[in-house]
């Protein structure tokens, strides 16, 4: 089985935890007319992107939120990739995590976000994301009945050696709960969900937060997917709503086929630097 | 002194070596005017692109050819580099490989494909390099007045890992003489240009060489310049043409300064498949 129905929620991100997390399982129940297999929130979709907001919303793996969403992916009978959020340890480091559960609400995949958004162009956005985050240090991926599948969060993701890893340990799809914002979400948000489906031939799923102009970091939406060709087969506006794709994983194999990009890389010479 | 003002010289390729050659010429007198510092030729300049012709044009470094584009290098007094040819090495082995020339008509870089085009797309593009090719094994940078560039050659830029050993080598710009055809043009020619550049806080340059419907292998055209942050400054159409542009090298500085990119990269985490 190789094709995949395919949602991305473009939620709109509230103060109230509980009104967020109510948020996303309305639109589960709207989908699941679409008989979806899969559903992508967006990055940090119950908490506000401010970074002193991280620590007060924070909960532990397997704590209240954690279990709603495992007993919604349950309830709909999907894979749900839970975006992320804002994640404690038991030495109160936070993290910015991502959990996916499986059609039966098992925990199949956790990624703590591995490089933090720290950013201060001139004219342009300032944010860091150090200032109140632990960054993770594991690679992340997945599998299901479709394949196996990756998972980043946002600023991972403009890393190409992360994207690399993923797919040379088999991902076919690699999910990114993100949120660009108004400086580099035009700049450079739809060319990199591109330009990494076309370097590591893969499917490629940008899920965003709606976007509210009163808010201090103001994402860029525009929820992307795709194909392992680079083509984009659907990106919303900045407005709430979702989108559903059918993706067909066989496409991987059929490209990877006929531009074989992966067999032609040298490692012979990557290994130095050539100095 | 950080701004270099580049020209790219977008020029048809006929079967008449030498007539090609006298082209690049034609294009650099009328470039005087622009009192431009370096020139880019496009891929295969003086050579159809096609497997055949590659042992019957192919010369050895310090050739006739060779030996005309150093001139013309010093009686422009400029930097030039001159495309790709097919280069025979003294077992006769032919590689596609681009010298570069100092405004004293020394060569500086000389950098031969390690990435041989080999595709077949159903109902596209099919084409095999390695029928008659040898790959290079070198990562080649050069230092200029204006600050260090790499050089590759079309197909080497599909590849991140080369893209990034040239940026961590110093590169501030790179030079990609590069003929994507009228499958992978549409499809991939910008987006990449642009995403090395984002991924990398360099400048990206192609040259590709004009469209000619008649030709077995029709080239793209849409030669392209790219900015650190990404914006494209020119691209051209398919038709034979050069365009001018003023690059201020310090700008890379700038942006890795605001996003530093570079410098957030978990060389801890990269180092091991996650396996």
């Amino acid at each position: 089985m190789t094709i995949i129905k395919t949602a991305i929620i473009q939620m709109p991100v509230v103060e109230d935890k509980l009104k967020n997390i109510e948020k996303a399982e309305d639109y589960l129940k709207e989908l699941m007319d679409h008989k979806i297999d899969l559903a992508v929130l967006p990055e940090m979709f119950y908490c506000p992107y401010q970074t002193h907001c991280f620590p007060a919303y924070a909960e532990e793996e397997g704590g209240v939120s954690w279990q709603k969403l495992s007993d919604m992916a349950a309830a709909f009978g999907i894979y749900l990739a839970a975006g992320s959020m804002p994640e404690k340890d038991e030495e109160s480091r936070i993290y910015n995590t991502a959990f996916v559960f499986d059609r039966q609400g098992r925990q199949v995949a956790k990624h703590r976000k591995m490089h933090l958004f720290d950013i201060n162009v001139s004219g342009g956005q300032y944010f860091k994301e150090s200032d109140t985050l632990t960054a993770g240090d594991q690679v992340t991926v997945f599998d299901t009945e479709f394949g196996r599948m990756g998972l980043c969060i946002c600023y991972d993701f403009r890393f190409p050696e992360l994207a690399r890893l993923m797919a040379d340990d088999g991902a076919k799809v690699i999910l990114v709960p993100a949120a660009f914002n108004m400086t580099t979400g035009p700049a450079h948000w739809e060319i990199m969900f591109r330009q990494r489906a076309v370097d590591n031939q893969v499917f490629t799923i940008g899920a965003a937060p709606a976007r509210d102009e009163s808010s201090s970091y103001i994402s860029w939406g525009h929820s992307i997917a795709v194909d392992p060709w680079g083509k984009v087969l659907v990106q919303l506006d900045e407005k709430e709503g979702y989108t559903v794709q059918t993706l067909d994983l066989s496409e991987v194999e059929k490209i990877r086929r006929e531009l074989p990009l992966l067999a032609h890389r040298r490692p012979d010479i990557y290994t130095f630097s050539g100095e």
